[in-house]
Order: structure tokens, then C-alpha cells, then sequence
């Protein structure tokens, strides 16, 4: 079975607005093992509606239109489902009273807009709407039935739940079974990843896929069939195992709320100490519900007058090594872990740009250290000139990479294939 | 001109990311007043992107194409162009020595899948990408111009911006001149900005519309011909003086990036004091460069333990009044502004959620605080109890409006339609 989805609406084409209901179609539809083969969006224009209503249902077996059915001058799917079929809009007796009751029962009048809602292509068969006035319909057209649903997400929801998946199963023998599974990395580039993975073998019946999403790389490993099914779990096993901790996370989306879950299991607290990122750091943990339960502090130290007098920073080493530099990074981390005294603390001290670099300390250059009561590790790392966001956001997720390697028993200081680093030591506290 | 986009990538497809590329072409040229006429969304699979390509470029004038230039073997663009403009895949020698210069010079080796990247449709011409490793490419086929685009949206929005525009531009003759204008609101929804616009007659030539970004909502104003852009101006001005100062901004797309500015050009100094918003208002100052100016520091004070310690909050504060009040609200700012005797401080202290409410300071209470040295304004505000991010980013713009106002010379507390301050008043230090 062929399924597309188009999606109407000025608003939808012109990224006015996020087409979230094909999202959570696609979603849904993944969750039953089918994919969507294509998507399209088109504007409220008559002339689009019918040439993407005749030209798709040429290709596909089955269509789920959204949107249009409204009951005003720009809603135009049920005319255009009509033109494309080339039969006359007929009012549907039944829908009106039934409008009606719907109106009269809560007390209200019904607009003489609402009737055009009534009128549907001769032949369509009707599709109940029990949360709003636009009823849906379906027709059948060349290969393809195209089947109608309103814009108003739960309307639209409830619609595809209650009468579109039971409608598609029911025309449409399924096909096999479907599972995806995703693996959260960081420090290796794209294809760096894939150059190491490609030397294991792909059991038949899955796909894989890589999604860079800085400062992450997703892993897609998608399953089809019940033999691949069993064969995605050895194979996962396998990449875990040969790519080991730049693994970061199966269950979670980024590193801030895998960091997050290690913290609260272990009952630990922290401190952070900000520079360049300048809250970015905090403000992602503080993301998650509960972040309350470690995070001790933050502080946003932006001048040197802040490093002194808010973290105890000695005005000797900033002046003898500069404000970012590997000892200036420790100095915060231990002054900050030291206010509440604190389990562990993260401190960051970098030159975001654009401006601000010099030929030693070029833009990009970012001190990072992790401390605990015994001791601190730090490194200073040269970060893409490119873009000041870029610059903050790796920063961060190298800050938690090296609490979240530390919190797991491991050494918080790795050479990152794509992040050499200038500079990184271990160094005891007296 | 048809103008139409194509988006390829399964989990653009499969719903698992929002197509943020999309909707910011979308935005991209509406700014420049040129619609879309359609966007199609496929997966990676080689028979889709072919058949899609071949057929769209008999009916489309231009078409952007986005995604799947990467290395991997999912990454099939360059080949599906290729086969379905019936032409071999050739090396482009001198995007190779390109690629090999790139990597030496960061000092990392070059993966052997990168050299996927430098094959290209026979024929093609190359497009740069300063950004990234994969270049983009353009291809003639049918009546129809396909300019492939690389997925990451950095090198995407680069590429369209100084590649794809002026070629567009170059390529297919504009129509009448167009102007967009933007005017950046906060404090009134949608609807009632609607109400109050629509007692003014609209120009002809003019398009109103509206695009709610929460905390914001920006209205824009289109204008299509010389006439037209003649009486926007006049229409511009009387909207803002119907409006008032709800008007943000006309130059920048957020209030942070006001604020960023008018406190650059008053050469003033300011200190941050967070707890519920966890470094998110001290993140939004420093992501644009020259914040460091006027940022002397933050403090994240998510325990009581940091606003004692670290704000000098007293200890009694806390205990009759409470971590979320208006008295602890205005000692965070007091404290904060005192540490380095800054200019302004702002303080926000409230509850996220979606624990810690209560019958009396329910989820999305939060109390918000701006001081100087002779003052002090604060407001206890109820925001949306739905989502943690929303409270946040509410907090964030109540607070940066505050300031905003105050650095204008207007009151700071101002009643928002959409927004009931449950608490408000200035108080004057001793």
C-alpha cells in the first residue's frame, strides 16, 4: 500500500505555522509499521487543489488529506475534491440537522457559514466529526481513495484514531512488522561514524540512518520483519560495544537529560560557573522537571570583577594566564563548588566571538573544567569559528560529556576525534 | 515564477523533526515576497527521489531541494539527480582538493565516506559551502532549475541566503517591488491586536498578517508596488501610535535583541538574578556578541542556600514570605545589583512545575523584580500552567519588558491585556 499524506493551508506552506498534524501522523503511522511514501503541501488555491488531488491519487493507494474544511470563503477541499472527481457538490441532509441539533443543544446559533460545511462531492461516503462541525468524507479517485480531515488538530486526531486506521487496515492488508531504535552520540563526526560502523555487517531487514543534530549524531538502526526485529538487538549490541561511551544515551533525546537522570540517581549536587555560555549551560538542565533536586547554583561570571568577587577567583591568575585559560576554568569550578560546597562542579570560560580572539587565543579557543572535592580536570579546546550559538552549544555539551563520563566511573577526559584539544590535564587539590 | 521546495530525509518524513528548514524558506521568501507554490516531502529511498524530481520538474520554474548531501550511504541526492537526469555521477576534482585542504588544515584526517561528497551529476554546477563538506549543486532538467541544499540548517540558511537568493534573483525577473514590515508586539494575543487593527482602514496594495511566536506576536505588513510601498509607511506609523509602546520593536525579530541594544546604546551596566528560568534570561543577553559590555554577571539561585549565600537574600525573606514572593523577588535584584554595584538588576523566582505548586501560589506563579540603584518595581504574575518551557520563556520576556520600558523612560508596570499581574508596586530604597 501506497500512503501519502497532503497537507492544505497558506498558513502550512508559508512556515507560518508548523505542520504538526503530519508529524503526529507520521509518528503514528511508524508506531503501526507503515511508512508514508510522500508528503505534500499545497496553498488554499482551487486551481493547486485539483491538479494535487488528480496527479497523486494517480500514484498512491491511499491518501490522507488534512485541512480545508472549514466554513469559511479559504476553506475549498470538499469543492476541489468534487472538480478532481468531476461531480457536483450535493448538500448531505443528514449532517445538517445534525448541525443543527449540535447548535441548538448548546444554545447557540448556527452561522449561515456553517451550512457550506453540509455540501460534499457527490458520492463521498461521510465520516463522523463527534468534536466539531466539518464533518469528513472519502472518495475514490483513479487508484487512490482520498480520505478528508480537518485542520483542528484534535478533531483531526481523533478522526485519523477513530476512522482512518481502522478504514486503512480494513481496505489495506498490512504488511510486516516494523521497530526503530535510536542511539544518541557524541565526539564523532558523521562520517566518522559511519566509517567505524560500516565494519560490521547489517543484518538483513534493517536500515540505518544518521542524523546530525550539533552537537549530537543520532544513530537510526529501523527494523522491518520479525527476523530483523530479533537481529536489531544483536546488532545494537554490537555498535553499543564498538563505538562504547561515545554512545551517549538509548533512551534519551539529548546529553543535558541523560546528565539530568545520572545526577538525580545518584543523588549528587552541582554547581556551574559560566562564561561564554553564559547560562546556556544551566538554563539546559533546568530544562527538566526535578533539576531542582542537584542544581545547587549557577553563575553567570561575564567580567573579570564577577570571577573575583563571585567565585573567589584569584586577580593573580587571571591577570598571569588570562581569563580564558585552563587555570582560570579550574579557579571557577572550584570556587563554585565551593560556595555550597557541592558534590561536583562544571565552569566555562571561552571566547564565543565574533570578536575578542587574538593569534594565541583565536575565536572558538574554550577552557573547560569538571571539579570534585579531590581534584579537577580540565581542557581547553579550539571550537568552530563560524557561529557564536555553535560555539556555546558545543561547549556545554562538552562540560556534560565530561561530568557524564565521570559520573559513570570513567576518565572525564577523551580525545574527541573531531575536537582535538590543545590542552587537558588531571590535577589534584592539596 | 512556480517556485516549489523539496524536502527529503525519513525522519523529516516520518515526523521524527520538525522541517525547521521549510518554514524558514518560507518565511525567507515571503520576506522577499515570493510564495511557494508547493512543498513535497519524501523519505530516502532512490525510486522516490527520482520519480519526484522527474515530475516536478515538469511543472515547476525553480525548485529547492534540501537534504541528503551528506556522506553516508542514506545520503542518495547527488545519485537520484544524476539517474534522473539520465547522466553518470563525476568527480569534482577540485571540491576533493577543497575537502583534503579543509580537514588538514583543522588537523583531522578526512573519513574515506567524505569522498562520496565529491561526485556529482555530470554537468552539474557546483554551489560552495563555506560551512560544511558537502556542496551544493544545480542541475537543469525539464523546465525546471533543481538547486540541491545541504540538510543542516547553518549551511542550509547560508547557501540559500548568499547562493540560492541572488541566483533566483538573477535568474527569474521580479515582478512589481514588494517590502515587508515587520512590527515585533508583546502583551496583547492575537485576536485583540486583530480587533484593535481593524478600526484602521488598510491601503490598498497592502496584506496584513499575523504570526504568533509565543512570547511574542509579530505582525507584518506586506506591500506589493510602488504605491503600495509609499502608504506603508504612513499605515506603519499609525499603527504604532495605536499600539503604543506594546510595539517591541521595528528592527529586531526578539525583545532580547531590543534590550541587547538599548542597553549598548545608554551605556549602562546590569545583573541578573534567576531561579526558575535557571540562566535562560542571562543566555538570551549573551547570544549576541558585544553582551559583555553591559553583563556583569548572573546568578542562577535555584536553592534557597545560593539566595542566601550568594545574593545576601535574607534568611527571614525566604521564611515569611516564601523562595516565590514579591519581597524575595525584589532581595534577589537588590542583591544582585549590589554585588558590582551595577546599573539595573532584574530577578525572577517562581515555579516551573510541574511540581511545587499550591492552593495559593499555584504552578506558573512567578514574581519578577527590576532594580536600580534608587528603586525597585516588582510584579507577581500567574502564567500558563501547562508547560515548564512556556512559564520560562514568559518569565524571561516579562522581565527584558520591564527593563525595556524603564530604559525608555516609561513605567516599568504596565497592565498586559493578556496578562493580570496579581501583584505590582514600586518601592523606594532607604
Amino acid at each position: 500500500m501506497l500512503l501519502e499524506m497532503i497537507s492544505t493551508g497558506e498558513e502550512v506552506l508559508s512556515g507560518q505555522i508548523v505542520d504538526t498534524n503530519a508529524a503526529w501522523l507520521a509518528d503514528c503511522m511508524m508506531n503501526l509499521g507503515i511508512e508514508l511514501s510522500r508528503r505534500s503541501t499545497v496553498g488554499d488555491r482551487m486551481d493547486d487543489l485539483v491538479a494535487i488531488f488528480t496527479e497523486r491519487s494517480k500514484s498512491a493507494d491511499l491518501i490522507l488529506v488534512n485541512g480545508g474544511l472549514g466554513p469559511t470563503s479559504d476553506d475549498l477541499s470538499a469543492e476541489a475534491a468534487a472538480k478532481a472527481c468531476g461531480v457536483p457538490l450535493v448538500e448531505h441532509a443528514q449532517w445538517r440537522s445534525h448541525l443543527e441539533e449540535w447548535f441548538s443543544k448548546r444554545g447557540r446559533k448556527m452561522a449561515a457559514s456553517n451550512l457550506k460545511q453540509c455540501w460534499l462531492p457527490q458520492g463521498a461516503v461521510l465520516i463522523d466529526n463527534p468534536a466539531g462541525s466539518a464533518p469528513g468524507f472519502r472518495v475514490q479517485l483513479n487508484r487512490a481513495w482520498l480520505f478528508f480531515t480537518p485542520g483542528v488538530p484534535v478533531e483531526f486526531k481523533q478522526m485519523v484514531n477513530e476512522q482512518f486506521v481502522p478504514f486503512m487496515q480494513q481496505q489495506f492488508r498490512q504488511g510486516l512488522a516494523t521497530r526503530l531504535c535510536k542511539l544518541l552520540t557524541f565526539g564523532h563526526g558523521e562520517s566518522a561514524l559511519a566509517d567505524r560502523i560500516d565494519t560490521i555487517a547489517l543484518p538483513a531487514g534493517l536500515t540505518l540512518g544518521y542524523r546530525p543534530s550539533p552537537p549530537h549524531v543520532e544513530i537510526k538502526i529501523f527494523a522491518r520483519g520479525d527476523a530483523a526485529i530479533a537481529s536489531q538487538d544483536v546488532y545494537v549490541k554490537a555498535l553499543r560495544s564498538l563505538l562504547g561511551d561515545a554512545v551517549v544515551s538509548i533512551r534519551f533525546p539529548t546529553m543535558a537529560e541523560e546528565v539530568h537522570n545520572l545526577l538525580l540517581a545518584q543523588n549528587v549536587t552541582l554547581a556551574l560557573a559560566e562564561s561564554c555560555t553564559g547560562g546556556m549551560l544551566s538554563s539546559q538542565l533546568v530544562e527538566f522537571p526535578g533539576s531542582s533536586a542537584y542544581l545547587q547554583h549557577g553563575v553567570v561570571s561575564y567580567s573579570n570583577a564577577a570571577k573575583i568577587a563571585l567565585l573567589g577567583v584569584d586577580a593573580a591568575t587571571l591577570e598571569h594566564h588570562g581569563a580564558v585559560s585552563a587555570e582560570t576554568a579550574i579557579a571557577m569550578a572550584v570556587g563554585a563548588r565551593s560556595r555550597l560546597d557541592s558534590d561536583y562542579a562544571l565552569a566555562i570560560t571561552g571566547i564565543a566571538g565574533p570578536d575578542g580572539g587574538s593569534a594565541e587565543k583565536p575565536v572558538g579557543t574554550v577552557a573547560i573544567a569538571l571539579c570534585d572535592r579531590q581534584q579537577s580536570f580540565v581542557q581547553v579546546v579550539q571550537l568552530s569559528q563560524r557561529s557564536r550559538t555553535l560555539v556555546r552549544t558545543m561547549s556545554c555539551a562538552v562540560a556534560l560529556d565530561m561530568l557524564r563520563r565521570h559520573l559513570l566511573g570513567t576518565p572525564p577526559l577523551v580525545s574527541y576525534p573531531f575536537l582535538p584539544a590543545r590542552q587537558s590535564y588531571r590535577e589534584a587539590h592539596h
